[in-house]
């Protein structure tokens, strides 16, 4: 009698006929024997909607307030998951974060699971329930509701299984696993059988939206075998997120994963001396800029090139920020290209094993493709390139790394 | 500087432009030095949504989570009134009923209010707060989310105005007031100045659907003053509705009330021995029918008629469940009239003043409607009748007993 915990994402559960969808899948669990925890996620654009109802109120709402409102969307799902499993003749019952003992921080819209009090589900487990809990939220010391952001039903879903010492966490989305490229923008991308935590963890943050990086980060530390798997197609296996994938797996590229709506900036003829980094970054965090890849040429004459990336819509409040900056630098000026994407490859491998650079920039290149910037980690090699060409690049990379073959 | 609970109801809470309404309501008070705290309800036919969301899963919905579902278009209302409000500059805080205290038994549905721990709701105040409750939940001993049935967020209000001792309690709604008749049924009908709560709960049990006969309830228990007015026309000064409302008028009728889709039916010939009214209306009961009126003529022959009157939509389920006790009553058949109403006059003046009851009968007759059934109280008669002559038996009636003169 294994103990699963399920997520379900808002597609999943995006209209009454998705819900009982759900809760067939969820009753043929139970039905077997296994006791089931099921976390689930707003239905479809029901979060959207109320952050559109909360926008025509004020233009910044008070994250409290926010929370408190988000919340309302998973709890929703949660109550009618429950009735539709009811329907089924299954014993259930719904639960909202605090009730299901999720305990965060007070950093509203982007809280912190501090700890999971599991009293009350394993009460209701015991009572031979299949337990529903509202994603997304918990509650702070102060009895508060809290949210705890992007990918925050995933990262409930994970927590929970850590604390309840589940057999298995499933992760049910509307793909049919992580997949070793986006099937949108690449035909030969296929399904991974597993992959591991790390490679995840590079893909999650380099672009592949099957799951956020947290809910996966939460998995390594607790060491939850996590599968990730269609909602909609029983048959497809999906993919196991575990410690050490596959052996013969971990000499290869995994995944590629890429990112369109990326600007580049570029601070051009810095003069080269201590602090200057701080200069120019702290006031664009400050300005509520998020910068990711920072670049920073070899000095000519004791003035330097600063190039970073930004997301499109942060370029604005980028340009604007650095332009009042020159003065104080001592720059020359602020050039900027908005229309850039980014490509990443991702596996363990890379990081034993020489080569795969080259290959990729060799890649790159044949396909008359400019990289615009380079960015490393352990197992990960991201190109910056023109936006249009993003698609071009991740389908050469994928044939190049030998991708679309089983694994 | 006096601490105020306010009411606003669905209509007055229904788009974002009227939560800033109603945000700049409350901030005048605010900042006139007055304590605020207001409870809402869900927005405009918010409720009615979620139900049909629900119904779309399952017929009959376990009524846990229906609860869990419903309180949510409450919570809805509260943080965006928060939002409307701190946009405004003033500083606000939302509470679900779990966070404002608001304890009930487990009845879900229609829970009651068993207490109220006022020590978050108190500190918030205490902080310079206005607080903003949702109304219409509580939240039972195991920490479940309860709702508390039609008129909810009234009976919230009035329960928070006793429990904090505020030192008054204010509805607001669509309408201008407590009025002597339905204005949409009687163009002469007016606002009343004050009302007593017994006439209140009378007109409230009989039709007028101003306010809810439980709110009004708690309100006479603890004395709590309400003041029932338009959250549009802040000029109109709204009813009072208080233990002694003005003394010249307590000799008076005091408003009409009136329902619709009522249906009677009759058991012809029923032996009239003991417990026969026990063998009818018990399986009534058993079956969802809700009894109104009933009436028992004399008995000739030992045979006797019972009348009573049910909601029309209970017409259907009444016939067939007295149609299958025929043969154990003994009784001949049974004869129904789908298409009827009842009016109602209400004042505390008719219980020592005889000629209330003629005269009413005298005025019906004169309008030439026949009187179908005749149900009293103390202070209160019901009359039903045709449902085509509703309107006319009201507007006939408001003239006979003055109402369109000021108080």
């Amino acid at each position: 009698m294994a103990l699963i915990v399920q997520k379900y994402g808002g597609s999943s559960v995006g209209s009454a006929d998705r819900i009982r969808n759900v809760a067939r899948r969820i009753e043929a669990r139970a039905a077997a024997g296994d006791r089931v925890v099921a976390v689930v996620s707003a239905m479809g654009d029901k979060t959207d909607e109320l952050i559109v109802l909360a926008r025509d109120i004020s233009k910044s709402p008070p994250a409290r307030e926010m929370d408190v409102l988000l919340s309302t969307g998973e709890i929703v799902s949660s109550a009618l998951l429950s009735m539709a499993l009811h329907e089924l003749g299954r014993d259930t019952i719904s639960l909202t974060g605090a009730q299901a003992g999720i305990r965060t921080d007070a950093v509203y819209g982007r809280a912190r699971i501090t700890g999971i009090d599991t009293e009350r589900l394993e009460r209701e487990l015991a009572m031979g329930r299949v337990v529903i809990v509202a994603g997304f939220q918990g509650v702070s010391e102060d009895f508060d509701v809290t949210t705890i952001g992007r990918g925050g039903s995933d990262t409930t879903a994970v927590a929970l299984a850590a604390a309840l010492h589940a057999d298995t966490c499933e992760i049910y989305t509307d793909v049919a696993g992580v997949y070793t490229a986006d099937p949108r923008v690449c035909p030969g991308a296929r399904p991974l059988r597993d992959i591991n935590y790390e490679e995840m963890l590079e893909l999650a943050t380099t672009g592949a939206r099957v799951m956020h990086a947290r809910a996966v980060e939460v998995g390594a530390i607790y060491d939850v075998e996590i599968l990730v798997a269609s909602s909609f197609d029983a048959e497809a296996p999906g993919t196991i997120i575990r410690r050490e994938a596959t052996m013969e797996q971990s000499n290869k590229v995994r995944g590629i994963a890429h990112q369109d709506h990326i600007a580049k900036v570029t601070v051009r003829a810095v003069p080269d001396r201590p602090g200057i980094a701080a200069q120019l970054f702290e006031p664009l965090a400050s300005a509520g800029v998020s910068v990711d890849t920072i670049v920073q040429n070899a000095s000519v004459e004791d003035l330097t090139d600063m190039t970073f990336t930004v997301a499109q819509g942060d370029l604005g409040a980028a340009i604007k920020t650095v332009e009042g900056l020159l003065p104080t630098l001592g720059a020359r000026e602020v050039v900027s290209d908005p229309d850039l994407g980014a490509v990443s490859i991702v596996g363990t491998g890379m990081a034993t094993t020489p080569g795969y650079a080259a290959r990729m920039f060799r890649t790159l290149f044949e396909q008359g493709i400019n990289i615009e910037l380079i960015s490393t980690s352990e197992i990960r090699i991201t190109c910056i390139v023109a936006s249009s060409r993003v698609g071009d690049a991740v389908r050469a990379l994928h044939e190049a790394f030998a991708l679309d073959q089983a694994d």
